[in-house]
């Protein structure tokens, strides 16, 4: 498990670098970009394209986000594939589900296999946050603040913590971080939305979900399925380096959540719930 | 339809901007971002996330990635939903199909429904790029060339035609280039790939695929995906602006592709196949 586990987030290529003074040959690093099966009870899910490396995370968080779970109670065993006749089993995740989780095993994958065919027209953002309203109530404005000064901050310190990043500047990162701005968890990956799973995920496992208490920090965009993400595990805070989309803004308004954006420079843009973001 | 198609690919949104001299009140524009329904004769095959605008060219192009058409001649009609009943039907775009891929249209909604059933225990890279290679045969070289000097411009030109992205620094863009260096399709988008598959889908309806004669220019990163919507869309060069995944470096290979990273500041990295390139 430990070889399989630490499998490389980057992979040696070479390359003909050109610039204006000619073409030269030599190496590079590419992040690793590989699928990862997850299964339910050992049947097939979903398919995810990753790169390698807190997989067990990175399915916990999925299963979050898509409500097959609601916190570690749900959770048996979460594995990778051992099965000696499949040599790529470092690249299934089987996941075993406990009580009404389990239960509802059949649900969940009958669902996933035909929501293409229950979404009807008519479907819009609207409905789509009607769907999730249904799933989560708005978080309440609760006690968790951060400074203005510290928020600001927060996308250097991710920066930071990004070690592969510096070498492929490939991957996208995300990191959940304390009221005194320490990193609790923090992730790469080729894709955002497997970062933002991947440090949920992590806090899972800790048995810490809801996460009334850490701001969410993600290295670029924010999109309607990143605050779907935090909405589903209770984070209240969302710091971006870059734009929110119109339905981003529109999801944290309705789930009570403090959406910022552009946080560079020293400054930041708020969107929504303003509260939580303490000036002095 | 005029109304619909030219819904905004931006919102005005209020925001609290922070700085350092404090904290000041003020309008930002963000993209938009709304689920579009494709529907294969009525019935649902696919949701996606997306900008609105060029709505037709994306299902059209993210319809040529899954295999479902191959060219213009699989295509009938192509239009957003006007049933009056339906008031969200400019997120709604409906797709009937022609001959051959008429005939599979219960094949492709199965298949599509299907596909996490049949994904198999031993997934990877490698079988990942074996059904693609079944899909599709690897490019020839063929006659297509571009200097090393005009790669190193495509981005700029690109982003001189990105008018959303200027107003909400919130949109991926796609454009694809010959060999003059002029731009014959640009789109801006929430998702980087959408951007892909409305340039390749305007393709589609101009009769144009395979596209021999033309560079696909991304002004962010690449992936398996995108390198896979070039391949099935003949597309034999990429030039992206930040850096390729592992698996997308993998499978430009395998597919005869030539690919680009980094191309910004007057050079590049050529990761496979050089030979279109041509140094002076």
């Amino acid at each position: 498990m430990e070889r399989r586990d630490s499998r490389s987030a980057f992979e040696r290529v070479s390359v003909t670098r050109v610039g204006r003074a000619g073409a030269g040959h030599g190496e590079d690093f590419a992040a690793t970009e590989e699928p990862l099966e997850v299964r339910l009870h050992g049947r097939p899910f979903a398919v995810i394209m990753r790169t390698p490396g807190a997989d067990r995370e990175l399915a916990a968080g999925f299963l979050l986000a898509e409500s097959v779970i609601s916190s570690h109670d749900d959770l048996g065993a979460v594995e990778h594939c051992r099965h000696p006749d499949h040599p790529e089993g470092h690249n299934v995740v089987d996941v075993f589900l406990l009580g009404d989780a389990a239960a509802n095993l059949q649900e969940h994958l009958e669902q996933r296999r035909n929501i293409l065919t229950s979404s009807s027209c008519g479907m819009c953002g609207r409905v789509t946050i009607d769907s999730l309203r249904l799933r989560a109530a708005p978080l309440a404005l609760g006690s968790f603040r951060i400074s203005a000064q510290m928020a600001a901050e927060l996308p250097v310190t991710l920066r930071k913590q990004q070690s592969v990043f510096d070498e492929t500047g490939g991957l996208h990162a995300a990191g959940l971080f304390n009221s005194d701005g320490q990193c609790e968890a923090a992730a790469e990956d080729v894709g955002r939305h497997n970062a933002v799973d991947k440090v949920i995920g992590k806090m899972v496992f800790e048995e810490r979900i809801p996460l009334r208490d850490l701001a969410l920090v993600v290295s670029g965009r924010t999109s309607f399925e990143i605050v779907q993400k935090a909405w589903l595990a209770g984070v209240s805070i969302i710091c971006a380096v870059s734009a929110p989309s119109s339905l981003a803004i529109t999801l944290a308004h309705e789930a009570g959540i403090t959406l910022l954006g552009f946080v560079r420079d020293g400054g930041f843009n708020m969107y929504t719930h303003p509260q939580r973001i303490a000036q002095r």
